[in-house]
């Protein structure tokens, strides 16, 4: 398999920490492709027309995307189980789809912040998408003492989304208001694989 | 279950159409609550903390969202094919993720000409996403004619995708560059799920 994917992605490092934690890392070949939503990354596009990483190409060369997508493709693959069939599938993927709505909303403020030319942002957007990352940790903190352990697509996404916050929001002081998450990240975060994939 | 839901959203457009077509729509209270980028919906935050619909609130009381993570659960509640099993899942869960980025591209252009302030409005960023649409339908009409028939989250999100350009991005003809998707989506369209969800 070839995985296009970005060092800064949290995204890819979600898709990296599954195969790591699946051993699957040596069946992937890792290409590092930087994209933008302006200046579009022409590799990218001709397998992904979204031209967005993380973006795989199986051994028979067919694009599976997006993070979502490969997360369960190689959960497949390596018949793990980090997509539970019972009922907690629901609180799983429903906090997965949160972890990515935190990612999406920071990454619009990061856009709006470094991409978009100064004159011509908007601070009522940066605040709504903030306040969308804000109640998410809320949520998460609320919740957290009930996962213990667990490894899930939820868990692994909810850790790579405060990677990021730590990695491009350095100043936002997300663990005063959530010391659950913050000691329930202190603990994931040292686990090989997301000591491997941490962003540069 | 209860829905909450916009009438003008295609997320939750593409839930609706699944549970008709699974005949779940007799067990779906529909609740119709306006979301917006800025300013939130309280009423939806509860539920949702990124304040979006659609979100599906279970019979026992549990919040279940995105609308990818609804329209599996209405699959699984419904006992629907609209995920396969075998190999083809993955081209489907793709295109259902392909048709969710056209979509999520289309909705940060629509923010950008009316929910932001006309002075700061970035045309470059708007230029982007309109490529990132542009794109993505010209993947579908390339494969198109190998979908014949079949009803998946794949199609659905397709339709949905479609009925939103023709609601919202009335002057953008996609159906020149892409005869074989407006002759599909022209069959498509007549289904009784899709006539019962037209947004307004």
């Amino acid at each position: 398999m070839k995985l296009y994917y970005s060092p800064a992605s949290p995204f890819a490092r979600k898709c990296l920490v599954v195969a790591h934690e699946l051993g699957l890392m040596d069946r992937i070949q890792v290409l590092n492709e930087g994209v933008h939503p302006v200046n579009r990354n022409q590799t990218v596009v001709a397998a992904n027309p979204l031209g967005q990483v993380p973006t795989l190409i199986t051994d028979n060369g067919q694009a599976v995307h997006d993070s979502r997508v490969i997360c369960d493709y190689l959960n497949a693959q390596g018949q793990g189980s980090l997509v539970p069939a019972d009922e907690t599938r629901w609180t799983v993927l429903t906090e997965q789809s949160m972890a990515d709505g935190l990612l999406a909303a920071a990454l619009l403020c990061r856009y709006e912040v470094t991409a978009r030319p100064e004159a011509l942002r908007w601070t009522d957007w940066t605040q709504g998408q903030m306040q969308k990352i804000t109640d998410t940790l809320a949520y998460f903190e609320s919740v957290i003492a009930h996962r213990g352990e667990s490894l899930d697509l939820g868990t692994i996404g909810l850790a790579s989304a405060l990677g990021y916050l730590d990695f491009r929001f350095a100043d936002y002081d997300w663990r005063s208001a959530n010391p659950g998450l913050a000691e329930w990240y202190g603990r994931f975060a040292q686990r090989p694989s997301m000591q491997a994939t941490a962003p540069v």
